[in-house]
């Protein structure tokens, strides 16, 4: 029903997250009514993500550079390493601007049930960096489900064998947030962690 | 704060309808993870956008080819033609499949406010049609705003020195509404557009 060119937009579209296939149909007829110089911005804009992007070998950031603008930047302090699951939440803790070190993207988590062990993650590189560089402290900010405790848990303890300070951020009721509609899992851990009031 | 590439990725889905800052972040990093085909395949679907897609010179249809696929259609009657603002509305009553005729995309409606008049939209190809072909019945499928109002009671103007039965689709409560929801132009449509019960 749809010329072909249009159809292979809209199949292309549908693989992309909370896009189905009326989202598809439209987005596809938008396109339609760009500027040529616009479609071809955005061909070429996909394109380089194909071409430039890639892991930082530090790191393992996303990044276009040889090495990533943070492992790069010389105003961060090497002496802390935030450990993240996805490349993505380096970008939402460095929008916060209330952290001035450097990161390390594990990649996954473990998860037994879904045959993710201790080896699929990427741990190596972080005890390498521990060790060549001065690290004192490794801040564990891995999502508070199973799979992130587990992951946690397991960093904690080789990490027992290196002389670092481990933390992990805080669990909780989120801001602004009813606590009725908290889960107990989370109202359990907001109570144990509880803080006392200066 | 993102790579250049990302950041230019993102900036292209967000001139989309309906996508903000947040999820054009999230399909841009669905992308990162996309293997090099789809990468490829994606970029070329859009550049086919660009260098395909035009309007069929009867219809004013989308197409890629020389004439769209409807006007082509042997077995489609040439003696009706559905009215429409846009190709996507060709779509939508295509799937239904409860016509066989032709379309003729007007591309508009006559809006004095947004200085949109009546040589602005495609008509003049569509008297051309009638005029042309044995055309017997035209069917007007525009929506039923001002704009749409306006355009309709336009088109039947002129055909008025043609010999063509002029129809428009019916206005009125959509099937499984509750009718508390409905807009009072609405009701008042439905109310004197009402049919006898057969």
């Amino acid at each position: 029903m749809y010329p072909s060119s249009i159809k292979k937009v809209i199949e292309c579209f549908k693989e992309l997250p909370g896009i189905g296939e009326k989202s598809a149909e439209r987005l596809a007829f938008t396109l339609i009514n760009f500027d040529k110089n616009k479609l071809q911005d955005f061909s070429d804009a996909i394109i380089d993500i194909k071409n430039k992007i890639h892991r930082c070998p530090i790191c393992n950031n996303i990044t276009d550079e040889d090495i990533c603008n943070i492992c790069n930047n010389k105003n961060k302090t090497d002496n802390i390493i935030f450990v993240v699951e996805k490349p993505k939440d380096i970008i939402l803790f460095e929008k916060l601007n209330i952290y001035n070190g450097k990161y390390h993207v594990i990649d996954g988590l473990i998860s037994p049930l879904d045959g993710i062990g201790p080896d699929d993650i990427n741990i190596d590189s972080l005890l390498k960096r521990i060790k060549d560089n001065n690290v004192e402290e490794i801040i564990l900010a891995l999502k508070p489900t199973i799979e992130g405790e587990t992951t946690m848990q397991y960093i904690k303890k080789i990490l027992e064998n290196y002389n670092v300070k481990v933390s992990k951020i805080a669990t909780g009721i989120p801001v602004g947030t009813e606590i009725e509609y908290i889960d107990t899992m989370t109202l359990e851990l907001a109570f144990e962690e509880r803080k006392d009031i200066s």
